[in-house]
């Protein structure tokens, strides 16, 4: 089933759904992984509007042979509310990329940004255990990323955002679920801090400014980048040219997709 | 783009809607003809009940980057009333199996079933002009055939439907279109005719009564069927035991993919 052709009545659907969508990566990882399983499955990228999501998911829920989707930038919070029961990382995390539709017409949703940035860290060698992280970004990737750098054992964790409140619900959250580990809003400033991790779109358009300033940082840091380009962001071409260790967007699409899949019922 | 692992976040989506959907032909015809025009689009089958059409078009609207739909059964007149706009085929024949998703939002809808039915016939060397036809099916692909093969000029169109008064209606509309075409409603006999065509699903599902009394089929007579199935229907299997000329809905499927592609507005 290699083939684009072999898509036919029979395959079952699954989709990405996202705004923008033409850099989305996981279509062309499930689907390599659909032909190595040997499934007759494809995932398509549906380019839906963050206002139209409700409406989106109201249509799509009428159609049978829809098994699954994925959710990016913007939808990740919102689908947690749409869905009809949440798996308890995405309850805790309180945002989904992921939905298993089930056949008895019942949505599942769950979270795995965290353990694809985690598990991808892992195969590179990286440990997160008493970092001081800095993370930019507390939306739905950001809520993720923070829960699961938590759970990893960081040792504090300072969280930024556009919008303050946003930034400190989810410190307040973490605080909570994780009380050993320091998790508290700061500026967006890299001094005092070993671990730089991008949770923001920042770098998804050309001109966006850098999520954190280049400048600041500094040979032997960590910098995690969730924006996935063809090509290294600016925040990572400027971490890698500053001797930093970098992990892309890739990476963490990488270290979920199996899991996903094993989510979805397939036997991956 | 010929391997199904190409579909990208930046493949533009087409997509069937059907009840069922595992036996479509169109995501394989369409896939096929779209690698070898070098558009990167895929179809996928999306299988939506009756019943939930208007939500699931309500969904589907939201999506940006679906650029078309093929309709097939139970949808085609249904999903008449939910676009924007009806070509004047469409509009003639009260029934679309194609949209065109317009950049400005809007949905065009046309039919192609009867050109389809008439473009392969043609390319079997058979002719519609001054025949006496049998058709059984007045729903969506019914109403399709009947006016493209009144245009055709045939001399006589007997039509039979379990819902006496679709059948009733068709013919009237049928006779206003053409009056030079004989068209009446009519019992499902094929004596007296020298063309039958199956416009029911009768033959999708095994053990259904065939939808005329195949033992009076003749040597030389037309049968044509829209059940599109891998293996002959059994309709067309007793035809051609008894000497008939038959067309399958693969051939008419076959006969309107091309026109249906510049209809979606792409160099085929």
């Amino acid at each position: 089933m290699a083939d684009r052709t072999a898509v036919t009545g029979a395959t079952r659907v699954f989709a990405i759904l996202g705004d923008p969508v033409a850099q989305v990566g996981s279509p062309a990882a499930f689907n390599r992984l659909f032909a190595a399983i040997g499934v007759d499955a494809v995932m398509v990228a549906l380019q839906v509007p963050a206002d139209e999501l409700a409406g989106a998911v109201a249509g799509l829920r009428a159609i049978r042979n829809l098994d699954g989707l994925v959710l990016t930038i913007p939808h990740k919070i919102a689908m947690a509310g749409l869905v009809d029961e949440l798996a308890p990382n995405g309850r805790l995390v309180g945002a989904v990329n992921a939905v298993r539709c089930q056949a008895d017409g019942r949505w599942l949703g769950d979270m795995f940004d965290g353990a694809g940035c985690v598990n991808a860290l892992a195969r590179s060698g990286h440990r997160l255990r008493g970092r001081n992280v800095l993370q930019v970004g507390a939306g739905g990737v950001g809520r993720a990323i923070a829960f699961a750098f938590a759970g990893q054992g960081v040792a504090r964790l300072t969280i930024n955002d556009v919008a303050a409140e946003r930034a400190a619900g989810l410190a307040r959250a973490v605080a909570a679920a994780f009380p050993a580990v320091e998790a508290a809003t700061g500026p967006a400033r890299v001094h005092g801090h070993d671990t730089v991790v991008n949770c923001t779109p920042l770098g998804m358009a050309a001109g966006d400014p850098p999520p954190v300033p280049v400048a600041d940082l500094a040979p032997g840091m960590l910098v995690i980048d969730v924006v996935l380009l063809a090509v290294p962001t600016p925040l990572l071409a400027a971490a890698a040219a500053r001797g930093c260790l970098t992990q892309t967007g890739r990476q963490m699409l990488d270290g979920q997709v199996t899991e996903i899949a094993r989510f979805f019922g397939l036997g991956a």
